[in-house]
């Protein structure tokens, strides 16, 4: 290990963002490499939503959609995301999954470039949203056109109505330039749709400044918001009133409680929600965005590259001496914040290394991810976890690590 | 009042499902009559949920999508949802919300009824099926024919593929007999969707003895799932295999985490899950439903409709002396759990009522609602309030209501 602990204590003492971790309810014995997955639990949200359920819901019941707030969650936590994406307040609510959002946003874009029918997408992206591209082209009449990532931008022509792609690769974390794929996917005549669900958080990110057209991503992962949080979706601004949602539900129109047998849809980026709104999730998240909103976020992404090349750094030996292959671009600007590696014994690997308090996970067919979350983790925090693969590969503990289990999903 | 206070108190002492009222966390000094928009809050949700958030979420993390059985918590709380609405437990799933899953069930009942365009439904229905029905034949190329509620069996012709009604009516509570629509729209070739929305939890529902093919419902009405509560959704086994869902998220998928390109349906109706389970809103759920599941149902819709009668009894002299009609069919078998009236002062009369503690609603442009929730209401809350409502109008407090207000939503 090149890089020592030493090292990593001093990065920590330097650290201006270093007390966010007391913010976090993290588990004594665990070092959590896997806030990419599932973010850690704010120290705030489990009141907070002991407020929201004992409360809001016991006591103000019915009252509270008025009274606490409820019926402008989806707006109001919109508005704050769209703080750590470089959105403007009005362009960003929070609704529904990621999936059900890439479909509204597929068939919005589909049918503001009428005559295209092409959905362009990449294989090997995080397959939820190849299905729902899939699923989409298919109940609507399109064409779904999944080419390798490098030959998207080659296979750009007249007949792309959107193409829809991830900012940071699941897998590899390796970033694409939001900038650059922005400008030649409106050089072609077609609209981008961008899945952030491994940026937002993890990464600068500026929708307004790149261009860009229509966005979704995920609230559990770098958001903190917790298992099945809500999702995020953008629309910009310029394109607001010429998409329409195909997902028409109550929340989505300009009145709903005036309870009228016609749909008219609200004039904003609202006109993207669907159902009622699913508040208790709606508050765990909000509760983990406000955290966000509190942290000087150019010394967060900053902190994030750090940890990373302190990670790679510790890691050099096991790609030298136990067959590991680094997955992640290594340029800064190239990745996300996390860090992925093949190794034929991947999932033994990842066994061994849970079995000792380091949580990473696993990814088939020979991935190992490991999150580098830059709000609750120290840099001591990610040598040590480094520094415990290490020994796994070195003493051959994962050779004692189970068979694989059917069934168990990470 | 024909029905006085000391006949409700006979009937509580003899109501054999008393005890569930201590199991809700009900506020003090108010009388509850709109559980039929948002229930109470049952007395065990809230540890289960600072359970799941301080312990599943913050000490688990991810590995409690194995551990504490997250991943398994949609067909999981289905299956406990299908006992509460004669339904086999593979045949229900929670997942997103109703009007997502309307969208999904449209769609996949009009691909399997080729040929036929036309999604039949009536006017004057909850908006959001309404509105959903419109957005998707809109987006799926199909045509929406929606007529006045006496007119829909009249109209039902070859061109129908799908009929979708409410069983329950959300404003009348009108209730239609679900054996033998179902079996007309079968004669005629198409396929019917129930929203049960304010029929779970609070009338029987039979939907095997009635031969339903579809179903959706509300996670946060009669069932206490709490505010914004995941929906459920039902396909009838022999219709499974044929049936696809539109919305076709990684959670649908028969192998989630083998990460292919490539989308395969799950087997069951596990295919109609779309992206990451809601876990904090189905945690929330499934704690409701274990309650419900320890009632004696057929004694809970006894009373249900027990509640009613009194009720009505209760307001008879509102109908006669204050201008008050009533909305709701007098015969049990016609109607769900809640009472409607129309009054032309109907917003200032329920402000008033609530003013006094007794929480009711209002519904454009005339209508007020109360709910008659047979867990946690006694006859005596129920005597109660008609009894304010009654004052309330013979001291002609009502005309002290203010305006009203703009932007309030319920």
């Amino acid at each position: 290990m090149s890089a020592g602990l030493a090292d990593a204590k001093i990065l920590d003492e330097a650290d201006p963002v270093r007390d966010f971790r007391r913010r976090f309810a993290l588990p004594a014995g665990v070092i959590y490499l896997d806030g990419n997955s599932l973010g850690a639990l704010p120290a705030a949200t489990a009141p907070r939503l002991a407020r929201a359920v004992e409360t809001e819901w016991g006591e103000g019941l019915i009252r509270s959609w008025n009274d606490a707030g409820w019926i402008g969650a989806p707006a109001r936590v919109g508005a704050k995301i769209a703080r750590l994406i470089g959105a403007a307040a009005h362009e960003v609510i929070v609704a529904d999954s990621t999936s059900v959002n890439i479909f509204k946003l597929l068939a919005a874009a589909a049918r503001a470039r009428p005559g295209r029918r092409v959905i362009l997408t990449e294989t090997g992206n995080f397959p939820t949203d190849l299905y729902v591209a899939a699923g989409a082209a298919d109940a609507l009449g399109l064409e779904l056109r999944a080419v390798a990532p490098g030959a998207v931008m080659g296979t750009l022509d007249s007949d792309v109505a959107c193409v829809l792609l991830t900012h940071v690769h699941y897998k590899t974390a390796a970033r694409r330039d939001m900038a650059a794929v922005t400008a030649k996917v409106h050089a072609a005549g077609a609209l981008m749709i961008w899945d952030l669900s491994h940026s937002a958080g993890a990464v600068e990110v500026d929708l307004r400044g790149c261009g860009a057209d229509l966005a979704v991503g995920c609230g559990y992962k770098f958001l903190n918001g917790g298992p099945g949080a809500p999702a995020f979706l953008f629309v910009a601004e310029a394109l607001l009133a010429s998409l329409a949602s195909p997902l028409t539900g109550w929340m989505g129109h300009a009145a709903p409680f005036d309870f009228s047998d016609d749909w008219r849809p609200a004039a904003g980026v609202g006109r993207f929600l669907c159902g009622t709104p699913p508040m208790l999730g709606l508050i765990a998240l909000e509760s983990a965005i406000d955290l966000w909103l509190e942290a000087d976020r150019p010394a967060v992404w900053k902190k994030a590259a750090r940890l990373w090349d302190l990670f790679a750094d510790a890691a050099r030996p096991l790609v030298e001496r136990h067959g590991f292959e680094l997955l992640t671009p290594a340029a800064a600007e190239r990745r996300g914040s996390h860090i992925a590696f093949t190794h034929p014994n991947g999932y033994a690997v990842m066994h061994a290394l849970i079995a000792r308090g380091v949580i990473g996970d696993f990814r088939e067919p020979d991935v190992l991810r490991f999150g580098l979350t830059p709000l609750y983790l120290s840099h001591q925090d990610v040598w040590r976890g480094a520094r415990t693969l290490y020994e796994v590969m070195e003493s051959g503990a994962w050779r004692d690590a189970p068979a694989r289990a059917e069934g168990r999903v990470t």
